[in-house]
């Protein structure tokens, strides 16, 4: 990484290169390809370094800058270092743009998150949380434990101000297509990390999701919605009435109110708001309705020739709509609500799904997110505050 | 009605016939066409009475009995008489199964529960209940307002011993058969009756669904499932982890653990367990889920010819795929968790669908099902006294 301030600073973004089914070398492959199609030229008089890096003099990354997307992009591998060395000997990079931070522990996919982070306090995923925290870097990537990584980040990181707990959230796609690159994808937040929430709570996902969109898909004026149970402002449990009153006056989001589990899969909104319970089981849903749906046609019409016909000439396609409905291959999963972005990646991931990860928390930075976010956040503190006094 | 207590005695069904998009027209032709065709004799010595039937002498019913299924089956119509007198001098109809008794007024679909009810105390639907409750009849139909056919069960009936709260009961389809007559449908509650549950309303909720699968569908040991984040038994808001560590101890109920939302549309469990907000969300989500994957399909494959075509071929059958994923096309939505019954048939039920929905009232009678209910509750609530006493 750059030991030197340029006139364009660097976006720095710590990888935890153990986390994934095909880690490392699939991390490895993606950085050293990252490392070399990155936009932006190369800092002037940057200095490349490889190996441990802990000591360091560095650059303090300011996440909450806002940049014009060709900063030049430093990436910090945490992990094995002898192995990581080892696989970056063998293809192609940047070596100014790549550097490796040791860690001796790996937490593995199937391991309790709770306990393993105990365990392991050296894993990878819990040193580039404490990398992040130390100012190293601005946004952390890993596609290892998802429970592992929010914990360390809960742990590590600071929540932004008026956040009391956090979101993970997901896209899915839609018909309807929004934004400047007709992204047919919406939002849904929380899908996990916050299963039980407050009105607040919700609120404060909203405004988070909003910005979210409109910085990743560049959509200006995100609709935003609430899950309930039914259209009207009184319909659903306590805190997402309270939720409603409260979204309904502020000004920095599109809140087109509250929305229904039909209008989900049609894309009625851009960002859909919810507890990480329910946002977990819609998620799931989402994943399974290719499948559902064939095994529905094969019950129906098993009779009717045709459709038979029909279904067997779709048969080709229905295995890439479940990749369609599958939301971990498009970049990852931001968890928000903290001064650095982590970009949770699928397990799964390979090479090309690690790199648009990568991107995502790269366009996240550089486009100002967690400044827009704080902002709206401070919109609805101040709101709160007016309607206390008010009631006072 | 019957004034007279026979050997077998008759199972009187009360009909809100005011209630639904078709109705008075819908519901009497549907009355008509089963009181010529119900099973069994007609109760010997039974009289047949018609018009206001309030001040008649009757056997008091007992919805807690086991019969057989071949009693006689009793409509009372509840509704404007006049009207309803009109209806069925029009067509053919067993006058001894057919009694009238008279409301004034009607709730239509769009009321607001509540008020409605406050305004309208001779409403249909509240007339109705409190027949039930004053023992008339041991079960209610109406395709009219749901909120106000659960408040009006609310207002009037008693909760079957150790409930706290009622749940509203829907069935979905899945690939996976069950019971004696295949049924090709999981049953999922609570869909929207109690929003926000405690552990021990989900373990009602489950005694309740497993006693209904058990009866309706006939399968002797429905497999009875928690929706949560996860498979494991901590995994979930803490309700849901309480009513798992209670489940798993009932030994009236096959409990087979957690689902989670992929498992719905698969059919993994024959009963789903939830509260109603997040029921609510699942079941509106399914409703929409053929609509959803043509236009997915449209969105991926819109350029390669073969799918398209497929696409076209199958396009008659997506029609009634919709149809297939409308639980309500199924014999309603039971509420579950009083002394007495409620079918609660789609808004836009005709005739048919009425009849589903009675012959489906007419057996959870006949089949012992409350009897049932009151039985697995009294062990859950034996466990809970037990449990509390060794805690203490």
């Amino acid at each position: 990484m750059s030991g030197h301030v340029t006139e364009r600073q660097p976006i720095t973004i710590v990888i935890d290169a153990m986390g994934g089914d095909h880690a490392p070398e699939e991390v490895v492959a993606a950085a050293c390809a990252l490392s070399l199609e990155a936009p932006g030229d190369h800092a002037a008089g940057s200095k490349s370094t490889s190996g441990k890096s802990s000591g360091d003099k560095h650059a303090t990354e300011k996440p909450d800058e806002r940049r014009d997307g060709s900063e030049p992009l430093h990436l910090l591998l945490v992990g094995d270092a002898p192995r990581l060395h080892g696989l970056l000997m063998k293809q192609r990079y940047d070596a100014e743009r790549i550097a490796i931070h040791h860690a001796s522990q790996v937490i593995t996919m199937d391991e309790s998150p709770r306990e393993a982070l105990e365990q392991k306090p050296d894993s990878s995923i819990a040193v580039a949380a404490r990398l992040c925290a130390e100012g190293r870097a601005s946004a952390l990537v890993s596609a290892g434990n998802t429970g592992a990584a929010v914990l360390s980040c809960l742990q590590h990181w600071k929540r932004l101000p008026g956040i009391r707990r956090c979101a993970l959230a997901a896209v899915y796609p839609t018909e309807v297509r929004r934004g400047e690159k007709d992204d047919p994808f919406s939002l849904i937040l929380d899908v996990g990390a916050t299963l039980d929430v407050t009105a607040e709570d919700l609120v404060s996902f909203a405004v988070m999701g909003s910005a979210y969109a409109s910085r990743i898909s560049k959509n200006p004026r995100p609709k935003v919605a609430l899950l309930s149970n039914g259209a009207e402002a009184g319909k659903g449990p306590k805190e997402v009435v309270a939720a409603h009153a409260q979204l309904r006056q502020l000004r920095g989001i599109h809140f087109i109110g509250n929305v229904e589990g039909v209008d989900i899969p049609r894309g009625v909104a851009d960002v859909v708001v919810c507890s990480g319970f329910v946002g977990n089981v819609v998620l799931k849903m989402l994943e399974g309705v290719s499948e559902t749906v064939v095994r529905l046609a094969h019950y129906a019409y098993k009779e009717k020739l045709m459709w038979r016909a029909g279904l067997a000439m779709l048969s080709g396609g229905i295995g890439k709509l479940k990749d369609l409905t599958d939301w971990k291959q498009y970049g990852g999963a931001p968890l928000l609500g903290f001064d650095h972005l982590l970009i949770k990646a699928h397990g799964r991931s390979q090479a090309q799904a690690i790199q648009n990860a990568i991107k995502v928390a790269k366009k996240g930075i550089s486009s100002g997110l967690l400044v827009e976010m704080e902002r709206g956040l401070r919109e609805a503190e101040a709101l709160r505050t007016k309607t206390e006094e008010g009631n006072q």
